[in-house]
């Protein structure tokens, strides 16, 4: 059995939106949680095993997992489906270099910018949004989507990024068409729909 | 064919520790290179494929791999080895979660920490050491190595941010324990003699 817990329109959002593209969101079962929201509003439900009290957290058959771009990949390798890239395909390399690089990288360098950070051993470590636009327009330069001309879940997760924070997307043409390309599919506007008919009904997540 | 690009004594070192563990390091070959180092020593070397010149790159069969966890894990599941955990194993997604952690939470907590960085927003996103130690001792309560009896990739990349960062190390009696049951392996002393050797035989990386 598969719980998905979650907070809508938070980052769990993207989870729903992967279970949607991967058409197993009725294979899942979706619990609603409190947390702390932005502006410290909120408290973590003692329902939520997640232990600091975050989402996403999946569970399955017993087992927490933990981290957005972690359970991506598990689920994108439980269920078949052309969202994940398989052990073997001469693109799973790069598929989990994308996962990898948006919690080991795009996370940090966008929460810097955000708490204005300007250290060296920061911009050392993690490198700024200059650096993480030049890499999205390297692998953009010659195909749709991050892997070739199929969205996958490393274009889903990379893209939440700058849903999340339109004011922080790289401002290179190839990269806004990419953003324009993710945004058009029909999974993002469910996506909309499907939080904003969550929260209604959970006033208090 | 699989080649390492790698710098001695850097967060490439440990990819040759997992090597080592795997008994497959005999199949990669190992490309040093010049990089930038701490005090912004050195330079980006143009024989480095990585596009900001960082270690580790793994290139298999002509395919770039970045960033450390995602490395790892492509490797375990390459190489049949008790260091990875494969698809279909109950503990898979405890696997998954850990390497994510390592790169997501544990590489900006330490780097937050070093560069005295004290915002809201930051902890709220990566938590703190307090919380990095918590996850730790709950894992090791019952068990010698954070995935159960065998030392793992896992426990490898965990244990990388202590051997570095010795000061960082959390102040818990099964934590500590759990370093020096990872740190009394061969591979740590192969490791240390391997890294001696190779950063000897090239004054200039």
């Amino acid at each position: 059995m598969l719980t998905l817990y979650h907070g809508p329109n938070t980052r769990s959002s993207r989870i729903i939106r992967l279970l949607m593209e991967m058409e197993v969101l009725n294979q899942v079962e979706i619990r609603v949680v409190g947390l702390i929201r932005q502006g410290n509003i909120g408290a973590p439900d003692p329902a939520n095993p997640h232990p600091e009290g975050k989402v996403p957290l999946l569970v399955h058959d017993g087992t927490a997992i933990r981290e957005s771009n972690a359970i991506m990949l598990y689920l994108t390798d439980l269920f078949d489906s052309p969202m994940g890239i398989p052990i073997g395909d001469p693109r799973r390399g790069e598929y989990l270099s994308w996962l990898a690089y948006y919690g080991n990288v795009v996370e940090p360098v966008l929460v810097g910018k955000f708490a204005e950070i300007d250290h060296p051993a920061y911009f050392a470590t993690f490198r700024g949004l200059t650096e993480m636009g030049q890499r999205l327009a390297e692998a953009l330069a010659d195909r749709p989507f991050l892997l070739g001309d199929r969205f996958t879940a490393a274009d889903l997760i990379m893209v939440s990024a700058f849903t999340f924070a339109p004011q922080m997307a790289p401002d290179i043409p190839a990269v806004r068409q990419w953003i324009e390309r993710c945004q058009a599919r029909p999974s993002a506007a469910a996506l909309q729909k499907h939080e904003a008919v969550l929260a209604a009904e959970t006033p208090a997540a």
